[in-house]
């Protein structure tokens, strides 16, 4: 169990559930929790305290609005934090990736996008691929290959684009 | 001591300062310190946690950027809370009042405007005249002689500027 | 009847209910009214200006755009003013927010998020609260229950997720 | 006097004395004064209501922040009402801007650019200009003759600029 | 025919429909017409410089997106130009209210909401009431009751509201 | 074949398509593909780099969010690239945008509006038409017919809308 | 004189200068003027009327606030029309941005980043080097020149700031 | 050398050179270099390319405006790159935060704030203290040690604040 998923909120889940796929397509262990920053905050802050004693490696976490979850976990745990601005109705996400992301000066969150989980776990395996373990060093082999496998599929479906445009020449890149 | 004013940092102080003015100004008591939520997380929270035992009545939580202070004091106390934005180097407070304003449902933060910590004294004070105390009933007393005052100082400056004016005809409002 | 719930449109009820019924949960008495800053300016000045002295402690003031209810209200009485801002059909909500949060030194308005009327019932209960009479007292109990009860939901949401996630260790936090 | 210009505070003169300006270079009497929408409500009403009885025909209206003086003086009058956004030290007037344009259906603000109270002078000259008696059509010419002299001007600064730049055949456009 | 409206392109016409039904329930004369300023730049400066000979007294202006029409127009005539931002797939109309209000010193344009048509039509019906003729004064009149009007719907809505509310005492403010 | 239209992902094509459709309506001869910046940089760089060589004239790039591909394509190349901001979910195409224009001092890129493929076909053509072969001649008088066609077709739509609107004196530009 | 230079105010030319010190270094000719949109449109108008007959064969135009100046040329030339956002002293250049990048399907406008006039002049550059001519692929010869020189500039200040940072092992990328 | 920091241009190192002194704070080795995506995009993605195979573990990569660097590195290697928006002269580094932060799914970048170099060193220096190697361990206790000291220090500056505040009751939190 080297990653924590966790979320202000339970309806936070549709875009967090993309973190947990990256993770599984990676084979990289992962536990996934709701731990709101306001509706529970000892209790995020203990999850938070007690993280790296646990064995976890790295902590993806989502909240929306006045996202307070990554940057309150990045204040209690030495582990890299991973924050996903979930959007909400209003403002399109700009208030929660500010939220994230504008730590002051000594708690860094690692942002992504706005919606951007499996960005989150993909860049959790990334983090743990850093490692110098065997096990990392096979994890990194896994994201080359990912990254490979990127680029094929992007180059197929230019091509089937490139074949399907009537009067057009197509070129392979 | 009725309200407490606290910050995420000392050099939030210039800012914050007006608060302190303002409850001054209409004599209310109150104490003033650092509470960083990123830097001594377990503190803000026994802070938050403590403030209406130890007969606080208002809190004024000033941060900026990622400014989780207000929102997480909100979490762990019953007492109202007032969020001043506090600008930042970059984004020009956006950053800060977003991540104030933007709390989720059942946690609410009473915001100010960017900077606006005389606003958030006066806000203070509204709140505590709010009560049906003697005492209580006093300060709405002064509040009423407060809003009279800027009233009647608005107008000498507006007549000011009329009679300054050269080729003008002014007028009294 | 301790609360006010004001708007600027009848159009504006379904985002305005929330309030009411966040103070209904907490037993506090309210009540509902239109008062258009610019469709009925006098009987808008009206309304605030003979607030207190009807009984009400606080007023909740909804509107969107270019908002002018919470800080009209503001200027004539010294009841702590809650503003809700409103979405519109276009800019989310941003006109709204800034039209009712960035007030000049002197006249504060409480401010919530976008369209969040239930935080603007809950502050409302929290500076009722903030009171020391009997009846206050009682309900800043309720108010830390209420707290509690979050607390509470949002760990069996959690719990619920956790379980429903295969290929997954839950965690209770 | 067929033009008021007020302002919200008198620190809003340095840019609202633009209006008085352009409105004396086209001989429009007008009249100068401070009626806070905050800070005196009831005065504004009153300016506000008694305004075309007076002989006023147009009303400039500057504020920054959230301002609400343009909007309300537009609620009390038939009288056409020119809206200054001042920007004021942070957010760069966007705040001013939204909320004087941003009104709701039924009551208009002519709004012009941040800070463009010069502009604000010209509308309310082209505005009197509308009418139909003989001194507004006199008006209309002197607006005609100020457009054409904008026009010179812009000329010759584009032929100074041609002449000055070394290595460069200038045009006269 | 006092009015002029125009706007870039037909799909326009649904936004500023408005400004003509607010015009007709006032009883004021308009045309309407499509005057790109970008697909008929002649022409659009034809309609501009004889605006004012052939008898109109106002122009409103709408357009979305890079929005040059109002400001155009507002170039060749002496007559106010009343500028509608009209939203666009895509930023929410702020693009266009941006490039629509925010013009340079010397040519004014009386910017109203983004999809503010209706004002738009209330605006030039205003700026015609500002005139001295009897026909105008009568105008002014109407416009006066409009505003009457306006105020007793909101009152009667509030009204109703008051009264749906269960478990509420109304109130008439 | 003067023009390459690629994309960063297939995804993007239902918006770049109009880009396509612009050319051929002015009979310039194109190829399309998918080169994504993240998912394939060599082969981006390398389509970049070989573009002028295999006798390609003008790029065009359409690309959504931190949208890197237009401007490491005008890295690599002397041609003249145009870029497209596509939108995304959130955030309404103003990261696209930003990411697209904003390019620093030594490597331009050419923007449109967001979703603005079309345009990027047409300015494709401009650039075509701005050389002096005989071909790219004739190109031009196809571009300045182009743009009478827009006239007509705008006035027309004038027309009709002018005749459709009842109790309205119509005109003609 | 393949280029024109434009601007809408000689207060532009400190930001519009760089276009042409960009052309002078690449050898391009060029000239330089004024021509307001809105103070002087119909010289506006006859300069783009009249650009491709008198041989230029692109336009450079800046403007700032609700720039319409670019926009409009692109509405009479068959040229490519470089648009420069000029940053005034509010906003920050994105009302200057979006006016003129967000242009109508049909009339494209190829837009450089806020304050980018050295790219306006590279873009233009490198449009004039997209034709076949002797002389127009001389100019690419010197793109590509300027390009590697570029290159060889930014490798030369990294070499010695990783020879200046103290205690660091620089390296030659 | 675990961490390579990277920057578009040496104009960033005076925020870049934050990330340095936190990493030389904390006892990790660096090294630093200028590697332009724009103006050297083989070297930049061959430094990418190399990255892993030479030891390094963390990529820290600052840029500014249309902020290419991150992403580009970031899809050529699969390490965990650290992205640091650097703000420019206009838009105040919103451009440079969303083109960093918005990756497309596939390729993460972990943003930091604007400006927040400090943050990155930071965030790397975490990365890698996930690894599970001693060497890795011990960073981990300096991090924890860090953030006790991050602690003491704001404790420290808050007694003085609340000492230095006369007429006020300071408290320890």
């Amino acid at each position: 169990m080297d990653v924590g998923i966790v979320m202000g909120s339970d309806s936070d889940w549709p875009v967090m559930e993309q973190a947990a796929d990256a993770l599984e397509e990676l084979g990289v262990g992962y536990e996934v929790g709701v731990v709101s920053a306001h509706r529970m905050p000892e209790q995020m802050l203990a999850y938070g305290r007690e993280a790296a004693g646990r064995g976890l490696r790295v902590i993806i976490a989502g909240a929306g609005g006045a996202a307070h979850l990554p940057g309150m976990l990045a204040a209690v745990t030495p582990l890299p934090v991973v924050g996903v601005p979930v959007p909400l109705r209003h403002l399109d996400g700009m208030d929660s990736l500010l939220s994230i992301v504008q730590m002051p000066a000594g708690v860094p969150v690692a942002t992504v996008s706005v919606g951007g989980a499996r960005n989150a776990g993909l860049l959790a395996a990334r983090i743990l691929a850093a490692g110098t373990s065997e096990a990392d060093l096979e994890l990194r082999r896994r994201m080359v290959d990912f990254q490979e496998n990127l680029r094929r599929v992007a180059e197929e479906k230019g091509a089937r684009l490139a074949a399907a445009r009537r009067h057009t020449t197509g070129f392979s890149a």
